[in-house]
């Protein structure tokens, strides 16, 4: 998200939301990338993300190959430079990589001439989900600039909110980042978003609420003391939600834990646009494959 | 099985008796489900069912993702009700669902807007299982209704003999049930067919036997004392098959057991139909993508 | 590669050639293949191999479904012969088989009616490996006959250096085998090629190294003494390069282990057709897919 323009990311959004329609359609096909090959190299398991990229695809008739971690040669020892030197010489267009290194797909992009598309890595970013997020947003208000968006939980340990905050920002909005110290990073301040310990206070006004998945191998690193305490000072309910703007969007990048960070009433209340974050996801990769390899190129 | 009229039954069977030709073509493919997404989703491992929902999906031209429990986000803990609202989100249209819950698909069905197919779940029902036996008995003798239906070997823990104990009773069949006492479940009998403890009494005048796989995790939980007293006792052999009539067809879900539910001989003999079966599940699942998603829709 | 004529073999690597071209297109698909369905069956993970295959399968517009190891019935006890004839009666026009157990592929081709192919057994052959390390020298140096090819490494455990032996031999080049004594096996001169265990000897004159992986667990096995004292006498180096011909080409079937049996700046440098290697198998398979399945048929 950094490297993109205000520009860039408009064109982006405007794509996914022309090409949305497709997947409504009876026949959700278009010829636009036949004879494309995009490769989803995944190192860490994911259904939402790979699957919704496969679909993307597909959908825009692009041959598809997939490689995870548990079947690939890192078994055997490979360094990811030499597995990606040796898919490029299979001369894929695009490869989707989702890794536990951070760097990992600009590492990738350096190597090779195909396209390659970040799609998670370790806790550093993960656009495609900003960029959804954006459209989501975009879709349901009409405007990014000027909004106030709180995104609540393990900042720290999260490359949701590291690319959502760097979007937004650059897109004019508020942001403002809340969560228990021993979740916030020190100096996370400069990527433009204020810090609060509070929960009330980074909900007070909010347009949007981006609330993050709590991983449970952080209640063993003792950053928080238990799912129950950590649902009472910073999960999303009903009643935390009472400062917040009338018509506040909330979104989650899945998978939910519910009851923990988030309420059951809250994640399938009215103000919850979890699911059209999922649809949305679609369409934002079928902009991406189509702005990286349709067309002109 | 149970929700199926006749008519629907008898519709089901002549569509994959028409589709079943597809297969033999030099091009073994029809464009009816271009643009058609369709997501097998398995939650337990399979090879054939698997590969033969894929297989049918794609001479139909639709476009196939697949999931399975290893790299699904079942492993971060989410539920299979959002699990299933995040790929309804995607807008496929169709779920093929395999579950290790008993009414999982039934579930799933209800929350989605998709077509769900039950691909097996838990020990309750594999309607596609039965559809596809039926067909094959149907091809073989010109009809269902009045034959004689042995089912033999683990009626309590199989799927497979709960969804054509009710197939075949509806289309007029005469179904017996018999096994070890330790694997055949009180009341069955309400499902209309008797059951016997004895193989001889159940193959008396056959002209279908079906052989359940035996699980060698029962043998461990004491339900048969070893694989070798269940062959003796419960075991298809040539000699066994002397009372069945002259034209019996003996069938089995696979995979098999050689030597323990069923012997080679007779699984590679002149009476078996189990690869018949197979050639027959990938029309039969044809049949069924083409009802729900083709035409019309 | 035993089986295969001379001119089989140019045969297989003129269609290469000719299909080679499709992957550099902006459209790297021809519909030569369409409706035929392809099964990729990997009892061992692979990655390149893997999807060296599925791309060239895709590029010709097959249809491909993949199964591996862990997803198959081989989980539940089930024979290959079982699970080979299953697939059969799914009518697959090919099937593409990883196996660990020398043979395998062999004793599938007398089973089913389907086109076989061997994408490496055990430690008996890897004939595709063979067939696109030949068309990479051959594209190189205008002819294989009357090449010095040096063949360096665990040659006992590597069905790369048995294929590629018996291939190289039958097309007029002169092979010769290196390796640590405990990793020669006895008689293997049988197959047309000396042996020695001094790597010099065998690089001296050398047009072309093939240089083999080697296994980590051999050294648990006591078959050398420790990576370090394997490359130090074994590893291809710069220095251990000075024998051999100026023009001389240096491959390896990869995944690499950099520093152990080649340095890096031997697999990076200018004499290195590594990564021509991968792009070559990609045609060649596509050369095998449309030999086997295309036109006539």
């Amino acid at each position: 998200m950094e490297s993109l323009s205000v520009g860039e990311i408009e064109l982006i959004l405007d794509t996914a939301e022309s090409l949305k329609e497709i997947s409504t359609r009876p026949i959700k096909k278009v010829p636009t990338l036949r004879g494309k090959t995009v490769v989803h190299f995944f190192y860490e398991p994911s259904t939402r993300t790979r699957t919704s990229f496969e679909i993307a695809a597909k959908r825009l008739s692009a041959d598809t190959v997939s490689i995870s971690a548990s079947t690939s040669s890192m078994v055997k020892g490979e360094t990811l430079v030499d597995t990606a030197k040796n898919l490029e010489a299979m001369n894929p267009d695009a490869i989707v990589l989702r890794h536990s290194a951070a760097g990992a797909p600009h590492m990738l992009a350096r190597l090779v001439d195909a396209s390659v598309i970040n799609a998670g890595d370790g806790m550093h970013a993960h656009p495609t989900q900003a960029l959804l997020d954006m459209l989501t947003v975009r879709e349901k208000k009409g405007r990014l600039s000027g909004l106030r968006v709180a995104i609540i939980g393990d900042i720290a340990h999260s490359r949701v909110a590291r690319s959502n905050t760097v979007a937004f920002v650059k897109m004019g909005a508020h942001v403002i980042l809340a969560g228990p110290p021993t979740m916030i990073p020190k100096g996370i301040e400069t990527l433009g978003a204020p810090v609060t310990y509070h929960t009330q206070e980074a909900l007070k006004g909010a347009d949007v609420i981006i609330v993050l998945r709590i991983q449970k191998e952080r209640q063993q690193a003792f950053l928080f003391p238990s799912e129950r305490e950590y649902a009472q000072c910073y999960g999303l309910t009903t009643e935390s939600l009472v400062g917040a703007k009338d018509d506040v969007l909330i979104l989650h990048p899945g998978p939910m834990n519910r009851g923990v960070e988030i309420a059951p009433e809250v994640a399938d209340g009215p103000y919850s646009v979890i699911l059209e974050q999922v649809a949305n996801g679609v369409a934002l990769r079928m902009a991406i494959f189509y702005l990286l390899l349709g067309g002109a190129r």
